[in-house]
């Protein structure tokens, strides 16, 4: 019996476009005269930043220019990136509870504080927010406005809106994890967060469209900002950060590959939600879950009295893991949820997966 | 009239493998079934780890093993990882006084105090380095220990023993950033520096043997040091740092096209070197400079009462530039030498090069 892993926050083996990107690097070979071989523009290739702000300008549904993005190596290398241009050790960072786990130790390893402001089934409690401003004096708030991990919750644009103008009272950015944005089922979602101000930095990736082995994403910000991580002495000595791969990655998107993954993605994405959240919710009625909108993940609170941790004991034994809730808490508490990824899965495994947990409960 | 920059430290245009690098990635889009497209191995793909090691025990004469390899996204990078993880900020460092000048803002960012250790024409000065070890603890001492930025010099099998035996007494780590290593073109050099001791990290990177836009090199240290970097925050929310190159890389070296395009660039370089070394000597026999015996430069002692600096200044006009010797120097010293590198050019512009530099003496 194969182990069921319900934690795997990748995109599907089925997934990853391996026929497309033969032909991008194909065409990219025969195309080209010249390879990126050489030393790059340490902001990257101007000629795919045009490309790609174009790209997501179609997406997005608002102007993007091609001044305003800085090619990185993913988002987890651009959120180390801004740690490092934007703080300094001992600063304080405020950051959703829950939040995506992986990025605590990139801000803990910067030397920075965090403080947790509650996202919970209504989105962001921006009064708490509010209040803990008379405390504290954050550099940034780190977000995922957009089919947050591990919540799913989507902030609206009145509450966007919101944030914005307290950034700008008490002087804070808006650093905005929008790696998901793309990947979005219903429709419904408000523009990426660089639409409403000039005081956000917005990670973007290919991980979560393309593959997550290019290691290739960019950070979306005005140029004041932008300006500041051109600085950087890694760059300085090494030109831009991924320069190769954003040759073969600009044939992708102009083939035509990009747009038609994406499409490709969002329904099958879209199937595996509906499923995975329906089968949640007939075999385990008892358990409170959100319908999915986007993104990779349910977010699901348990019956009272059920641990989510004792429940991945009972669970490794039925064949079946997940995350606890208590790995995106800052302060580990939350255990009484856990989250399920359905980006893995077909349909039937979902379905097994679910059946498994059930004998646990 | 075209300036002739004697400051790019690139590899040659013509010395970019455009057409091998074509091969090696339609060889490698035709084997392998499976792209590089997953997340990654985080110290890089083993069966990539496994053919670096062979190729540089090949090269290096000495034995590598694939677990002592991570690999990084270039030596930049490699030096910053390794500054992330074995430092603090108001830690201090020994360097090399000249040392490549576009390290000192990594350390800088990093918040590390620079510590010079004198390195002329006979090399690194070990009794300097002794009695500095009295006033200060140094994490590591960073070397380019073969074929020196800016000085060309090489730390001779002696020294480098010398050099452990101190850094064993003293306990701190040796950092031999060896990205000139296999750019020998007298064939004479000594062992790279992990073969001396286990207290080593040696960065490498494709950049001066295979292209700079690949973003590609490694760290070679034992497993202990290995494992600390392991734990490094984006390495664990992004997988390898360089994965999909890796799988195009490992195709080029497979079909024999590193070894190949590696004794075409010492041929290569080694004519350029010699042939700039023989203006320099010939047309401005004033200067004092020692034969290049490989990597990229010649480190050019100027005639009493020539400042490097107006010495730059009067080179502009007659269409010539250079880096002077201050940039080298963390006190902003050595304005009587300046740094010229052969890589670039053709021997035809390395001459005419020189013929303008003579206007201004």
């Amino acid at each position: 019996m194969e182990i069921i892993n319900f934690g795997k926050g990748y995109p599907a083996n089925v997934l990853l476009p391996h026929t497309l990107m033969q032909k991008a690097c194909e065409s990219h070979l025969q195309e080209e005269k010249k390879l990126f071989l050489h030393y790059g523009h340490k902001q990257g290739e101007e000629k795919f930043r045009e490309l790609l702000a174009s790209f997501l300008q179609q997406n997005y549904k608002t102007a993007i220019e091609k001044e305003d993005l800085l090619i990185t190596c993913g988002a987890s290398q651009g959120l180390d990136l801004i740690c490092q241009h934007f703080t300094k050790p001992g600063d304080t960072i405020f950051i959703e509870e829950p939040s995506y786990f992986l990025v605590f130790k990139i801000f803990t390893d910067r030397g920075l504080n965090l403080v947790p402001i509650n996202t919970g089934k209504n989105g962001l409690d921006l009064a708490e927010l509010e209040s803990k401003l008379k405390a504290h004096n954050p550099v940034f708030f780190y977000t995922i406005p957009t089919f947050q991990n591990p919540g799913g919750t989507t902030l609206q644009e009145e509450q966007r809106q919101k944030l914005v103008a307290l950034s700008e009272k008490h002087d804070f950015l808006i650093v905005a994890d929008e790696v998901y944005h793309l990947l979005d089922y219903s429709m419904r979602s408000p523009f990426p967060f660089c639409h409403y101000s000039k005081r956000v930095l917005s990670l973007g990736s290919f991980s979560k469209i393309l593959a997550p082995g290019l290691r290739l994403g960019w950070i979306h910000c005005c140029s004041t900002l932008l300006n500041k991580m051109l600085e950087d002495s890694v760059l300085g000595s090494g030109g831009g950060f991924n320069r190769f791969i954003s040759g073969q990655v600009y044939s992708f998107i102009k083939l035509g590959f990009q747009q038609q993954h994406l499409k490709l993605l969002i329904g099958s994405y879209r199937l595996r939600s509906g499923a995975l959240y329906y089968f949640l919710t007939t075999i385990l009625p008892d358990v409170i879950c959100s319908p999915p909108e986007g993104g990779y993940f349910l977010w699901v609170e348990l019956p009272k009295g059920i641990n989510a941790q004792q429940l991945l004991e009972r669970a490794k034994k039925h064949g079946v893991t997940f995350h606890p809730g208590y790995k995106f808490s800052t302060q580990k508490k939350l255990n009484n949820f856990i989250r399920l990824s359905f980006s893995f899965y077909d349909c039937d495994i979902l379905e097994e997966g679910i059946r498994r947990l059930a004998k646990c409960f």
